[in-house]
């Protein structure tokens, strides 16, 4: 493999799309930059993918899905090997290296499976043809490319789906970022808000900032404002607030896994946020890709909560807020029990509770 | 007036009071610094008084009445006028210099009025003698003294009062800053684990670091830490896990105003836990000195809620978060309905619903 290489370079993406494969060239918009700057990574290879990855470059499961998969691409790119063995391992170091970016989105793990299956049936196929390392290149080149287009086909579906609950006029709340930065385009919970703009429909929202890592600030606000959507900013704490004053319609969010029953795990904050637009009688749903339905979670005590370090609190962009010292508690996620949650905006439509048939068939079908 | 004057010294005050008056010096903790540094300004003018104030090294409504009063103590200390018209003059100019330190804290004029009628009864009675310096000097300094004696008696009095509520092992979630650094000693929310601490008992914090000035991180999780007391802190998304997982025995917040009925002006977010606190049938407590009663307010429609500039939320410690153009609403206050409060704190005890007639009762008699 070549040297882990990274350039900088203009846009080479049109509307918002994380990740960019034009002219052969891999590009990863820098989230770790944003808002201040719009900064466009080269990725030049699978240990420049990894390290972007590691380094929250790129982040949202799909993102991250995707761009391991184009880790993979660069990783055949660099295979110099003659027999079908040589390749294959070459590969499987290239997968190693890339499933250690992250320890727990699932779509990376996911989407590493699916390139290493069609590299088996390429070297298979192949059987050390003198075309073997083109065809290894083109297989697996295609197969991040139809990665990247189902995820944008997924989330286009949300987005279309979710137009049933949208009006002219609406207000939405959102939480965190699940939008076109966390995908390959659209978003999940922000689909519905994007496809609304393309037909002319002035919908706006409220994006809680999102402590400890601000994804509502630094990306929602970002992504809204470059296309051209109205959005308000406010801290976690004023959601109760914003809600009373009577000026949020619902509620819509992403979510990080599903259980069986509906439970939903999402970002931190996603709880408090569901129980409070229920006092308010205000709609909450999740924006959800099947893939994130895991049926093997009955409900939500079976879903592990990642606890993160402290520092993440007593910091905010590297600055100190609080004393040397303190404990702090700092879970990733919350859990949100199906009760709260007024329906699943899916690729296949919205679901409603009962949830525990209706998401199995969902998934099974 | 002596030119503003404001020198660094070490701490010269045992435990936490936030104003100091020692051998004549007077001393604000420069909360600005918290909680990286610990670092005492020794206050030598009304116009340095004037200027703490007014950049936040001293805040906290009670806390901002002791500081103007103390002000006045250095105004009256630099007087050189020779009859009493010149003193009255003279007092006017630092009155209303500190009346313009802060808009909207109510105790800053009520601090500023007790010291004109002292200066005013002092003058009157001092009828140009020899002696009408050294007896304004004594008489003002006499009256700051006063008034941050009876705030101490008067938070100390909610702490005592706060015991019926705790009990050993219990665990308390606030939010913002009610404590001692908000006052002259113990604070109002967290004068009772003040004074359970002194009494032995083990009782322990959580704190919500109140975005978006973070006065949860920066000073409640210090003072508390200072004083041995276990605390722990969470953004203010986390407080609805938190609770979720039964860590919570009840939660006690400061106020900014409650208006007759019993609904209540506070730190923005302090609905919210309000709201989740009585979802998960936790209690909340509103630590109230009678000051802060406005019966002339009928219900929460009738206080007006202060918006404050954007800069807040989309800076952090002086660090960028958001992009440059988002709108932003930043309310500083949000009010809680009576029906969610299990009970006002105040000097004179626990009061619980229904509020109107017994809130009116302890104010007037």
């Amino acid at each position: 493999m070549k040297k882990a290489e990274t350039k900088k370079t203009g846009n080479p993406g049109g509307d918002i799309r994380p990740i960019v494969c034009r002219d052969g060239k891999i590009f990863f918009l820098d989230q770790t930059a944003l808002p201040s700057r719009t900064r466009w990574l080269e990725i030049g290879s699978a240990e420049a993918c990894r390290d972007a990855i590691a380094r929250l470059a790129v982040r949202g499961a799909p993102a991250i899905g995707i761009a391991a998969a184009f880790g993979m691409v660069l990783a055949s790119r660099s295979c110099a090997e003659t027999t079908a063995e040589g390749c294959r391992a070459h590969m499987k170091r290239a997968r190693d290296l890339l499933a250690l970016s992250r320890p727990t989105a699932v779509n990376l793990f996911w989407a590493l499976d699916r390139v290493e299956k069609k590299i088996e049936e390429t070297l298979s196929n192949s059987r050390g043809s003198p075309k073997m390392l083109e065809e290894l290149e083109a297989a697996v080149e295609e197969e991040a490319l139809s990665i990247q287009r189902e995820d944008e086909e997924v989330c286009r579906a949300i987005g279309v789906h979710g137009q049933k609950i949208l009006r002219d006029g609406m207000t939405i709340l959102t939480h965190c970022n699940a939008g076109a930065l966390a995908t390959s385009r659209y978003g999940t919970a922000l689909a519905p808000v994007y496809v609304a703009k393309e037909r002319g429909l002035d919908v706006r929202v409220f994006a809680d900032e999102t402590r400890p890592l601000l994804q509502g600030s630094r990306l929602t606000a970002y992504e809204l404002l470059r296309a051209g959507i109205g959005v308000t900013l406010i801290t976690d704490g004023a959601a109760a607030a914003v809600m009373r004053r009577g000026w949020i319609d619902a509620c819509i969010v992403g979510c990080d896994r599903v259980a069986a029953n509906g439970d939903t795990a999402n970002k931190i904050g996603t709880y408090g946020i569901a129980l409070l637009a229920k006092l308010h009688a205000i709609p909450f749903y999740v924006a959800c890709p099947l893939s994130t339905i895991d049926l093997s979670a009955s409900g939500g005590e079976d879903i592990q909560i990642e606890e993160r370090g402290g520092e993440e609190v007593v910091t905010v962009m590297g600055r100190r807020t609080a004393p040397a010292g303190v404990n702090v508690f700092n879970p990733a996620f919350d859990v949100t029990p199906n009760r709260f949650i007024s329906g699943f905006i899916t690729e296949k439509g919205i679901v409603r509770a009962p949830y525990a048939a209706k998401l199995e068939k969902l998934k099974t079908i």
